[in-house]
């Protein structure tokens, strides 16, 4: 199956089409820049979400559901938001079609047009603080901990799969205080939730920081944002969260009385991550023989491929294996026996390689004899022969080693790829070869870091939280500077 | 609080929407037609979601995730989908806004007009079964059993909070089979799946059967419902699953290998309940007081109110309640300890009456001397004093004999409004009064069915598949007839 994977090295791009196709995650659809997600991205898309759910409400945070639909006066209302975000969108201008008088088709019917365009939601904080207007009165109505998981629109122009398609899943979380402080301490909590969730459950290490003014969320009086960097030493912005200050309040009119009896705008913040994540997941791990999965985010954690020649065999291999499987199941792992006589167990092999299940077991007439299993790991794909009697807590303890491995890899690779940068030459050099995350000084103006953009498509990715101060000249201009912000190439 | 709930018997119509909105399940929103539901419904879909999702996977079903948009020409492509569905929908035409020059706000820009108009799903056969073409070449790419979990937009003209909305929330099973045998089997495990959810969680009995063939899905050869009975004497369909044929497939040219090497179309069902099942919970179970929410739906399956005067006595009690907290979270119950002291206990009672909790607790400083708790069951409002020491398992019990009690309530309440009818006169007048199920007989022609609907306002809500065999009259034509089927009014 590898084979027909276009090697990552040769063509980075392709290799990544490739492997969304081959491994059944997702395709492209009849529609100009969507994306049918197949049952095995889906899976681990639903991984995401139960973590990240379970995450939310452990953090004080409930689901609601607002409308798909916007009305396009709302955009109108925040400045900044309307610039941002009301400009590539879907629009519904009719809600009713009719037979074609002149054929065999249907057409829109002309007389069911809308007074006002509906906007599909490209993000919700419009419809939301239109709703919060009306739930609002006093401070013992805050604060609101609110997200919601839904499907946005953007109209991209140059979509990719999952990396940046123009109908998207995500979740959007929208809160509403009665202070600036816990506004603030609220954006950063869940910019804290997503760099657990990358680290922990993705394996991808990240760097916390703040967006450059340019970068913002249009809205936002301050964007956070995580920072993860590809194999191919591009950064992936994974998740924002937005401290957006009273923009939304004021626009929607959302006033609450605080404690001493005075009026005052409510502070809101919103954060999200969305599908994208399954690229990073990809792109952080997935080498040429396909996807690599984390084992907490893999929709099977264990298969096992009989080798046999016969039905005799067949059988004894099978009981053996009911065993591990019911004893695998029975601490919550998930198990897939691939017993299937239509296909060999080389091309099975390759199959699951490709599908990035964590750990193979195969086991033939010789290892009954023996009572062994050949246990592969994804990661490595290091094999041994494991005693059976022993084979549950091995692969037990081999899957919570691969999650490790996962995330050790990956800090190895983004520390031996971050440059710490002085020159200007230096700076280009470096992005063209060998790319990467680049620490270098910046004198902290839109107009500098636009040039930086126009002459090397490297951006500011954020200001990271634990820059150390530290007394500099800014890389292109050479004016002072106070710490490093991290520039790299992104998706 | 009960005392702002329209009275049930005076409005029924009132007293629905004014329990929707107080209990805190869903608003209006901005948008015509389309709803917010605020996180305490939103909670109770989570819970009829995760059940719901579990029997699909349970019975082999994965999921996945197609586009929002469906291009148009895909509905004239099934002659009857389009009839059905391609009417009353929301249509994308455009891509772009832009400033207006001509004022402050944003307009439509012209020059991003779509070469071919979207509409907004409202179901999703056409964009899946043009997906299923490139998956299924031989009989082994069969069966495809897949569900998703979706939005979707139906334009209609007088809306409902949850019962009838423009967006509404929904899963739809979109499955395709090598026979004919065997995708009937599968809308038929399905449509008992749905049969078994209703029953088991929602605590509604329902009819099973077949819908008439004016009532069938657009684009289906046989529906299968179920009905359930709502305390106004009006039917609710719960949920319905089509066998469809081969019309899919042949629309969109899905053809498979056989075993023995001929060409033939795939066989298809479809499957799907909404958000609308919340209405069903509410208009089977509520009263004067608020909702009463089976256990198994209950997002908090116990409160708990202190009744106290001051700080000491409230220590005292809060340290016999976190022993109780703690043991039944243990077990997996969801337990609210209310010791707010800006509201009253009698205002809290209210409170979690309007809003469903099963079981309620209050404890003051007698039953701390006592060792004791005054416990109040939601659904008969009976109260009793029960020992400190059994409370934990008398509350596990309570939980169980709510649900139980809730289902034989609803199953009493279906058979006392179930009536065999033989004239109609009397159809007419028990239409009218007491309303409910009609058992009667029909002389199987849509005309017939078309008049009656007419003259009533009463439909065929399904021919049930338990219905004996049985020589009779068609109430409306006097023409023969061989089976009872079930009349209603119904939402």
């Amino acid at each position: 199956m590898a084979k027909f994977l276009t090697n990552r090295e040769e063509n980075y791009a392709q290799w990544y089409n490739d492997l969304v196709i081959k491994a059944d995650l997702a395709e492209n659809s009849a529609v100009r820049g969507c994306m049918v997600i197949k049952p095995y991205g889906y899976a681990i898309w639903e991984k995401i979400q139960a973590e990240l759910d379970r995450l939310f409400k452990a953090t004080g945070h409930v689901n609601a559901y607002f409308p798909l639909f916007i009305p396009k006066s709302f955009f109108s209302r925040e400045a900044a938001h309307v610039e941002g975000f009301a400009k590539e969108c879907a629009v519904v201008t009719h809600y009713r079609l009719k037979k074609d008088p002149d054929g065999d088709g249907i057409i829109v019917d002309e007389d069911a047009k809308l007074e006002e365009e509906l906007i599909i939601r490209p993000t919700s904080e419009t419809i939301i603080w239109n709703s919060y207007k009306n739930w609002i009165q006093s401070y013992r109505d805050l604060p609101i901990l609110i997200n919601q998981w839904a499907n946005v629109v953007r109209w991209e122009m140059r979509t990719r799969l999952f990396l940046r398609t123009a109908e998207f899943l995500w979740q959007e979380g929208h809160t509403a205080h009665a202070t600036s402080d816990e506004a603030k301490e609220e954006a950063l909590k869940m910019i804290n939730v997503y760099a657990g969730f990358a680290e922990n459950s993705m394996a991808i290490p990240v760097i916390k920081g703040y967006k450059s003014e340019n970068e913002r969320f249009a809205g936002a009086l301050d964007t956070y944002a995580i920072e993860a960097l590809m194999q191919d030493g591009k950064a992936l912005q994974a998740g924002t969260s937005h401290f957006l200050g009273q923009n939304f309040a004021k626009a929607f009119d959302v006033q609450f009385t605080d404690k001493t009896g005075k009026l005052d705008y409510v502070w809101a913040t919103s954060w999200g991550v969305s599908t994208r994540l399954m690229g990073a997941i990809i792109m952080a791990h997935a080498d040429n023989n396909g996807l690599v999965l984390p084992p907490k985010l893999a929709p099977i954690h264990v298969v096992i491929v009989p080798i046999y020649k016969n039905e005799e065999q067949l059988a004894a291999i099978s009981a053996e294996v009911l065993k591990i499987k019911e004893s695998l199941i029975a601490k919550g792992y998930s198990v897939k026996y691939d017993d299937r006589d239509t296909h060999k167990p080389g091309w099975k092999f390759a199959e699951y390689e490709l599908k990035g299940v964590p750990v193979r077991l195969a086991i033939g007439p010789r290892d009954i004899e023996n009572k062994t299993a050949e246990v592969c790991r994804r990661d490595t794909l290091e094999k041994e022969i494991v005693p059976l009697d022993k084979i549950t807590d091995h692969i037990i303890f081999l899957l919570d080693d691969i999650q490790d491995n996962m995330l050790k890899k990956a800090l190895s690779f983004r520390e031996e790829n971050t440059f710490k940068v002085d020159t200007w030459a230096d700076f280009k050099k470096t992005l063209d070869e060998p790319g990467g995350f680049i620490l270098a000084h910046w004198d902290g103006t839109a107009e500098t870091e636009n040039r930086i953009k126009e002459e090397t498509k490297a951006t500011i990715r954020c200001i990271p939280f634990d820059s150390p101060d530290e007394d500099g000249k800014c890389i292109y201009s050479g004016k002072p500077s106070k710490r490093r912000v991290l520039f790299a190439r992104s998706y």
